[in-house]
């Protein structure tokens, strides 16, 4: 058997990233042969925690029936935010913590998914199940997924659960969880030298939503000017991507991570969905989302709820 | 919040029925108000086990937004084989051994898929996570389930997790698995007074296989002829079936329990494809499948991968 691939999803954020790499250690320890990759360039944020632990980010693929006929997913489920030939591919397992869509199988498959706020919270637990020690490096990647998943265990996924595991990683890996992980989320905030359309792809993800397709853009900021001084430029940049991937609707996410407050950016159709799922009024497009930082948990489940009526 | 219901399969055989029962135990016993309950009859292998151990058989429902907003399934995913308004009501978790398919979520959930051959093998481990002990009565009717799922251990589904939790379970109910088991299959091998219709409805599930719809249908018996002896009814009844449910194709399989062997009697269209899935050739509309005893892993992928090129 050739070897497997584990990846997380495309435009991989963090937990992506490294959920890959941990997954991807503890088959290993348990006697699979079993490699890390990436759907994807490793962002600021992400490139950050590798340095600070002294890791390489994984290879990027572009597809994987090439060199594997069986691959494991991590932190997605998702066809269409997975490798472009998953379909041509026989997936043996996912660890996840998202909704359930599109996705199949034609066999029995190992499927873990949680609701807690980060894949590496339920990979420890799978390294404590199966009596398999971190070691410091993985351990420190391991933190930084939850930190930046849970914006410093502040956003509303962030469960008990998350809270405890990622101190017992960060002791394994030594650092101190407020000051390391506001260094590391700093680091995803910086912007400069970033085109709109570098900015719009940093953490986007595509769902279907009943008949509409729908891609979601994140943003995390110091300052919501920072992304919104340039808001003509988006909007040209949203509205191209609308068109040239057949989007339905563009949504951007503008998070402030000191205040947990964000600002959406939205275009498309049929836009009023948009002001029915938030209960809010569009204006220049825009409208602030008090206490809004979580795509899975706020922003997911009610626009489409409101595309399903 | 009202009372979350739980339940297996339409058509529920052994592992449905009491997989219900037992997670619903166990969620009882975290502090979850939780009802086991059944999208059919029992029928008589599941009753034996019922009656052994003084358990009553769960209700039987026919919808479930009518009384809750949120379930919990055991045994399955897909939407053809749940509730018939399964898309009306959100589903909270997932226990499962079965392929994923025709199934999606808006939010967040638990779910809980192993390869292994019983869904009460996957509970057993969730008590044993959890550390809630397993009653008598209970730990009775789950290692019931794993006989039933794999025929004594015999089904290339059967791996040692199972038969390891299957010993622990059969130590807590005080039975001799051998016979206890053998007798438990018999019962459900009691074919007298059914009609061909009954009969293939006894343990029948639906599943999309690319654009096509196929039933399938499974019988074990000790004698394959105490079912094809009457061939041309239950023909006449599969082409009824296809014709009233729009099913492409329905296939027939009557499981030797002692010898493991099976006979596929299939019709439908394209009929072909069962004869290229299995590498056989069909005469007066049936084949011996030598060593076929487990649907989920020895007639749907093959079928999948043959409908699907």
């Amino acid at each position: 058997m050739s070897k497997v691939l584990v990846f997380g999803h495309k435009n991989p954020d963090t937990d992506a990233i490294t959920s890959a790499i941990s997954f991807a250690y503890l088959q290993n320890q348990l006697g699979f042969e079993v490699e890390a990759v990436a759907l994807g360039e490793v962002g600021e944020e992400t490139q950050y925690a590798l340095d600070h632990f002294k890791v390489d980010a994984p290879r990027v693929i572009e597809t994987a029936a090439n060199e594997t006929a069986k691959v494991m997913l991590v932190d997605h489920n998702e066809f269409q935010q997975s490798v472009a030939d998953i379909a041509d591919v026989e997936v043996l397992s996912v660890v996840d913590h998202h909704r359930i869509s599109n996705f199949e199988t034609a066999n029995p498959l190992y499927y873990r998914a949680e609701t807690v706020g980060c894949t590496n919270t339920i990979i420890a637990k799978l390294f404590k199940e199966k009596e398999v020690a971190i070691p410091k490096e993985i351990a420190g990647l391991m933190v930084s997924a939850i930190i930046a998943d849970t914006l410093l265990f502040k956003s509303p996924t962030c469960t008990d659960e998350d809270i405890k595991i990622a101190k017992e990683l960060a002791a394994i890996a030594e650092v101190d969880i407020d000051s390391y992980g506001l260094e590391m989320l700093k680091a995803g905030t910086d912007l400069s030298n970033k085109s709109a359309a570098e900015l719009l792809d940093m953490d986007a993800k595509s769902f279907p939503m009943a008949d509409k397709n729908v891609r979601i853009a994140q943003i995390n900021v110091l300052d919501v000017d920072d992304v919104l001084s340039i808001q003509s430029e988006l909007e040209q940049a949203m509205l191209d991507e609308n068109h040239s991937n057949n989007y339905n609707l563009f949504v951007l996410v503008v998070t402030n991570i000191l205040d947990s407050d964000s600002v959406i950016l939205a275009l498309g159709d049929p836009i009023n969905a948009v002001e029915e799922a938030f209960n809010i009024t569009l204006e220049n497009n825009r409208a602030l989302l008090k206490g809004v930082v979580s795509r899975k948990k706020q922003i997911v489940p009610q626009l489409t709820a409101a595309l399903t009526k």
